[in-house]
């Protein structure tokens, strides 16, 4: 069997979150960078990989894999000494880990991504900025972030998800979405998270847990943040528009 | 062990995947009916079995599972005698059933949901309709039976998703939520589902490979359709607005 290929854009957060993995648990790949900002994603080349134009997806022999969750549970069976907390083999433990990867989908992404895109990074994507649609993703990204501190982390503080004191494939692929709120307005992302106290804490857990591969990973994210900081500063003091000054979607 | 208790409501989709996945397969089993439309899922009771106050939900020994994809994945590796079809232990048979189930929630059941509940089910359940939501949800559940059509059901016609010849707990999954467009206008469910003719030979063979089970399930979904039937040839002869014909959550 090939080399794993890995086709990502470490901008999208479940690129990143099936990096890390790889890294972490020294799984030897190839990264080939599709840049969704250029639309790379839409060439014949990476849609004769994955036809429906989605990263990150990955080749593997003669298996052609999209989406995240099945790409990180398909890795975690597929390489030997991959350690079990990953993906645990106890029935009880995966069916778990597996149902808060089920959950996050409709709650967790959806409330994340869509808040992000319509505050912050839609001019960068070539689309305008919309309130409205804001609004409404604020609402599923708050009462995610309630189920994860009320439910899904109230364990006897494993700190981790479903109470485990290691983390799994679900953690990674969780904390990756919740970090993509590193581009927000720092006031305003402090008044999203800071009333999550374990959420917070898991953040953590889960960055030292991967660490230093955690960090590098996310080096492209840290990089935009740092320039739409910049951005709102020129914004204060002009006045101008900052979803106008960000130009096309290759400026960040 | 004792017994399995399944927590449902036959006018959810999930709930019906989960139901006929255990008759078709001889799981014994106590059926625990979680009326929605009369907010059942919100009594203490439920909310000790599932926080998060969705159904379904499953108690099965010391384990209590929400989400249907966690619970089919559950029951077919749980239970002895499960056929392999179902989850296939093959690696990469099952990392493609995976993807399927994971690409399903923010495109299929997005669009599906979204549209009967914008354009038919919201006065049942004590809301408005919405036709604006409901252009939006339509254009997800066309892009999802167009991707369905062309890549998920695109192979040599195995008849089932993932080009297999039998069904798996994904086709059970998918095909409970495309049949919830039987309650719409019949004119309108033709117009969105006959342009996909494999969609629609997938759900015949699915219903077939699954019946008398399927049909028994969703006998629910079919009275509901009737009577709104019913409701709009009386107001195509009055002229009066169907959703204030149904009144409160419980009429249907």
């Amino acid at each position: 069997m090939g080399k794993l290929k890995m086709y990502t854009d470490r901008m999208s957060q479940p690129s990143r979150a099936v990096l890390i993995f790889c890294r972490v648990n020294g799984i030897d790949f190839e990264e080939i960078k599709v840049d969704i900002s250029k639309g790379h994603h839409l060439t014949p080349d990476f849609t004769e990989v994955n036809p429906l134009q989605k990263v990150p997806a990955i080749v593997h022999g003669n298996l052609k894999l999209s989406e995240s969750h099945a790409i990180l549970v398909y890795l975690a069976s597929a390489f030997t000494g991959i350690a079990d907390h990953w993906y645990p083999t106890e029935l009880s433990r995966r069916a778990k880990i597996n149902s808060v990867m089920d959950w996050h989908h409709s709650n967790l992404r959806n409330g994340a991504v869509n808040y992000v895109i319509h505050t912050t990074l839609a001019p960068a994507l070539g689309r305008q900025l919309n309130p409205k649609a804001a609004i409404e993703a604020e609402k599923v990204l708050l009462s995610s972030l309630k189920a994860l501190e009320d439910f899904w982390l109230n364990g006897d503080d494993g700190g981790f998800l479903c109470d485990n004191t290691q983390p799994s494939v679900a953690d990674l692929s969780m904390v990756c979405e919740l970090m993509q709120l590193e581009v927000l307005d720092e006031r305003d992302r402090s008044r999203i998270l800071s009333p999550y106290k374990k959420v917070l804490q898991w953040i953590e857990n889960t960055r030292t847990a991967t660490n230093p591969h955690f960090e590098e990973v996310h080096n492209i994210l840290y990089r935009v943040k740092k320039k739409l900081e910049q951005q709102r500063a020129r914004t204060a003091e002009t006045g101008t528009d900052p979803s106008n000054r960000m130009g096309g979607p290759s400026k960040i």
